[in-house]
């Protein structure tokens, strides 16, 4: 592409993907300046290239997998500029920097809404102003009540009420855009027993995932007035039973695949909590109240998967998303039955989305696939189920590890990186990354069958 | 399904796919009787239930994984009935079970044609009879021509005539049927440094994996008279190039993952027929000249990447095949691309093809990824790795394994076997298994968009 001096001219020749990806980018760059200011690390602690580029990339994409210790790296001031760099990320850039822009009395043209709608998978230009207020005073509101409630009980554990509230705020923020980072150096292990701890950052983190979507179909749903008729979309539909039972699913499997190893000497109420948790935590959390490689291979395995998955879509998560997944299997029981439509909650699927959902999950297969085996090459010291879940939990930008992180090479670290970079952008964005602004053919050939499967 | 007393009525209302899936399970009962008989074994050799239907399963899907040696369990007739099997199993239990048919003289009803149809996947009737005719004659001969040239050649391997051609007959039927049995008791890792029977093994796996369409379509090609003006069909030419990219690029890939471990002392000679015999054994034929587990991870992984693929569609192989691989990778090109159609050799692909096949890859990475989560919990005594690749192999119905076949459980034996099964029948035929006569929805719901990845 001929570089050329007029930015405006740049900006009509990159198409709007690739817009994202060149703020996602410098979101990137400038976190990795602000994670490297000697002020936002701890007294006498020194921070390699890659490992803030790293922490950056973990942060922007709100992964959460660390490279180096959290709380033992970064100052006060540094946790204040992680959650900041959090909060970026989980609401996304453009939303956000859009909506500074508003404040700052700037006009929005067509080509920024068409750059926000791309960020948040939206597919229609109505009220995106309104749609993107109502995101961050959702977010916002979230994060201060859950800061709140977990400063309060935090009173019990540290000794002054500075401390309890700044890591009732960091635990909040974290929970919430699903970030995963946590400054007790020990993610919420030393919470394994306080189940209102637990509970509050369960319900954290399955409003962060669930997609800003329906979180606003919700409060639209609550807040009406009069007559009982609000209709929720197929969307909303699908992506909250697809999530709901991912969990459910999820706990019970996590469950019955280590019932006579990780669980065979826990109560009942410790074996609940402790599959429920990790159950709600792969979909994007991320948090942990154990160390999850003292689970089996199959349940790793199993968690991987649930990784690989990940949230629902425009929300803080990553993966392919539910509502993918959903119209796979969907598409699958419906091909099955020889139907050649699908429907589901009296509504028929957009056979363009049937189609988007299976270039997606193939290309991330693909990739995740081809990044296993590049980092078994790369990697021969680590077992493959160390590898398996670590791949998984970058491209779900969920942040759980089996804690080969920090031991990582310099070229391992990269793969980690693009991992969660593409993980974060999503498929789609990826993928249209390579294309520019297309011209269709205009053309066509005769069509011709062939053998398959 | 209400059972009826009326075979011909019950045959109307079993649909041709479940009617072939029972032929083929009658097969497999037949197969485990005469593998079980005491004739087919050497002296004092015991065969368990599991394991003569493991066998039959192993054999009548050409998948050579093997619970028991083939050269110390089974007698010379053993060795006949095997090839026999193989032979039945590897051409199609309905081409030939028609084409005996023939031979008896009885006349082949639409419900027989289409059963040969389903199972050779093809979709149209025209000249059916002449096609089964066709590749029984072709494989028939490759057979006899390989069976006589490494008879020949074995002369001066073994003592007598008798047994080179006894050894000669069944390394070429296995290799032909991509089958992957050796009576050797090592595979071909005695001829190690026999290029020349390595190169005949290779020529005999390709014609039996390439795909009985391409095979008659070559022939076609070469017997035409006077003008020079056939065209191959799209099938042939994508297939056939596919086949090709994978055996390059996995021989390249093999080299290059274990360079420094498996080839670090080999010969530049050595290396090439090593990488390329592993990587064209991989398409299905599971013949090896070396112990597999000497390879790195990496490469393992990447091989058990190459048997999920598999062979070609109408061969002998399994596997998601060939021409799904392709138009996944097409698709996806094409999407990131922008363009709604996919365009090849000059011609359009189907948009049911491109739908059939995102189905049949998603299903048949379900599969098997819930068979590795379900062997790593069964079998816990095997690494990840083992099993991976042998789940890979199964379904692949490649046969190549880093030996814990005979060490499995006979839970573990039940999920090969499966694998096995469902490789062979193919995820189509799998999925249509649930379908029965399907009733057309006459009823339409407004289509809605939703948000996917
Ligand atoms: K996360
Ligand atoms: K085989």
């Amino acid at each position: 592409m001929e570089l050329t001096k007029n930015p405006e001219k740049l900006k009509r020749r990159l198409s709007s993907v690739q817009l994202i990806v060149l703020f996602y980018l410098s979101a990137v760059i400038v976190s990795t300046i602000l994670l490297s200011l000697p002020i936002a690390h701890k007294p006498n602690v020194e921070l390699s290239f890659i490992d803030a580029l790293f922490t950056a990339v973990s942060a922007i994409s709100v992964t959460g997998l660390t490279v180096v210790s959290t709380a033992d790296t970064f100052s006060a001031p540094g946790y204040f500029i992680l959650a900041f760099i959090l909060q970026f990320g989980g609401i996304g850039i453009m939303t956000l920097g859009t909506f500074i822009w508003i404040l700052f009395g700037k006009k929005i043209g067509l080509k920024d809404r068409q750059l926000i709608m791309t960020d948040q998978n939206r597919s229609t230009f109505a009220g995106l102003v309104q749609l993107m207020r109502q995101i961050l005073v959702i977010v916002i509101v979230i994060e201060l009540i859950g800061a709140f409630i977990l400063g309060i009980h935090f009173l019990k554990y540290f000794p002054t009420w500075q401390e309890a509230f700044l890591q009732g705020f960091f635990a909040s923020v974290s929970a919430t855009t699903n970030a995963g980072f946590d400054i007790t150096g020990t993610s919420l292990v030393p919470f394994a027993h306080d189940y209102f701890v637990q509970f509050i950052n369960m319900i954290l983190l399955i409003l962060g995932a669930i997609g800003f979507p329906v979180l606003i179909e919700v409060k639209e749903f609550l807040t009406q007035k009069g007559n009982y008729s609000y209709k929720f979309t197929l969307f909303t539909k699908l992506t909250t039973l697809t999530f709901f039972i991912l969990i459910i699913v999820g706990a019970l499997f996590i469950f019955l695949f280590d019932r006579n190893h990780f669980f065979a000497d826990k109560t009942w109420h410790e074996s609940v909590f402790y599959s429920l948790f990790q159950s709600i935590s792969s979909r994007n959390g991320g948090l942990a109240t154990m160390d999850v490689s003292e689970f089996s291979d199959p349940t790793l395995l199993f968690i991987s998967g649930l990784m690989f998955i990940g949230a629902s879509p425009s929300s803080v998560g990553g993966g392919i998303r539910t509502t993918t997944f959903a119209i796979m299997v969907l598409s699958i029981f419906f091909y099955a039955k020889g139907k050649d439509t699908v429907k589901v909650f009296g509504r028929e699927l957009h056979p363009s989305d049937i189609h988007g959902s299976f270039i997606v999950i193939t290309t991330a297969a693909f990739i995740c696939m081809s990044s296993v085996i590049l980092m078994t090459f790369l990697e021969p010291s680590f077992s493959i189920i160390e590898i398996v879940f670590e791949v998984s939990s970058a491209f779900g930008t969920t942040g759980l590890s089996m804690g080969i992180t920090p031991a990582l090479s310099t070229a391992g670290k990269f793969v980690i990186i693009a991992l969660m970079f593409i993980g974060r952008i999503g498929i789609f964005s990826f993928l249209f990354l390579i294309r520019g602004n297309t011209v269709k053919d205009n053309f066509k050939y005769p069509k011709e069958k062939v053998i398959i499967g």
